[in-house]
């Protein structure tokens, strides 16, 4: 397998949602752990709903919705203002451990990449910039750009277009299951970043690639290219 | 509030997920619980996933890749035959305490009603007979007859039609507050059963009215008719 593009999922394959804490902190204080968790067990299948419903909202409103209802759970007190500013921090994560020197390698290795990420092209933009990773990537593309979430069929789309090839000449690279599962039922191929965890697919598609990181991810293609 | 036509979800409204355990117990004996917890975790946001990626497959076959999924998580064996076969007792499961007596308390208040499920036509009906309810319900709807899972426009649409009235006539009944959230988001009304539970409102969207249970529906919505 030799892709012609590579397109790299954003929030939690590229950069670190644990970078919220500190706006979270500041706005619940001692909640921040339990608000955190609650928040992200709500938005991913939330942005689903939202899709499936047709309803689609930019993620950083999705993000505040869930925000506030993690709050109530725990206890807390979190106002819509307060959750807007926190949604604000998903535009100066941190990039995970691995991903500057991976992307590196893989540029070295002759790769074109994107981002595909189901954030707003304004917060994609600013992500990956504020990260110095602006250089490494021909295509920041953005759920907003499509008005859905993955795993819409248009979002996916977004990346043979950008790269001008076939959907299956595209490797879609997320630590998420459900996202290889979605990019696979559109047609990409894709890979999977374990982090440790053990493989649970989703919907019953097996990823075409594994991978620990994003720093384990050129070797795992240079032997997938050499079978 | 005096809807033309009350719409009832089935799984976990009506019937009872835990009816699954035997089943369970057949095909995995020891992980039974585990799997019943893994699986029931996927099952809805796997739907969402479909319907969002125009992926629709039955809720049978949505709810086997679900039990094969948390069976390897679990680390016990089910193979896909086996899946299928716990997925059968999704038609037999038993109805939960006070539907019998809620839903004929609405009938002498003189409630027209319907179901509307996610899952499949032969599957509700089974449901609805086995547990001797057919005579309650005017309409059994289930999202197989339009290809799309709840909270998809087109399904909540089958509601407003079936009785003949607009959508906001329309009280979707449901356990569950994503789709209580989905039925309002499509303009029908919403009625939340919280079985004891703290309410926790999806992507914002709080119910019209409450009750404990199927049977504290008819009072509360005749103290909701008197205000």
């Amino acid at each position: 397998m030799r892709p012609t593009g590579i397109a790299f999922d954003a929030f939690g394959t590229l950069f670190d949602l644990a970078g919220l804490g500190p706006w979270l902190e500041r706005a619940v204080g001692g909640y921040r752990d339990e608000v955190l968790a609650g928040f992200s067990a709500r938005l991913v299948p939330w942005t689903w709903h939202a899709t499936a419903a047709r309803r689609y909202r930019p993620f950083p409103e999705i993000a505040a919705l869930a925000l506030r209802s993690a709050a109530a759970e725990a206890g807390a007190e979190l106002s819509e203002d307060e959750a807007a500013e926190v949604a604000k921090g998903l535009t100066e994560l941190p990039p995970l451990p691995g991903v500057a020197e991976g992307l590196e390698e893989l540029g070295r290795d002759g790769h074109r990449m994107a981002v595909l990420s189901n954030g707003t092209s304004g917060g994609v933009h600013a992500l990956v910039e504020g990260a110095g990773l602006r250089e490494r990537f021909e295509h920041l593309l953005a759920a907003d750009d499509v008005g859905a979430f993955k795993p819409a069929p248009e979002v996916y789309a977004m990346a043979g277009r950008a790269f001008d090839c076939a959907a299956r000449d595209v490797l879609l690279v997320s630590a998420h299951a459900w996202d290889v599962a979605g990019a696979r039922q559109y047609g990409l191929r894709g890979a999977w970043l374990h982090r440790g965890s053990t493989l649970a697919p989703v919907l019953g598609e097996e990823p075409d690639l594994v991978a620990a990181d994003v720093s384990g991810l050129p070797r795992a293609l240079r032997e997938a290219s050499a079978v």
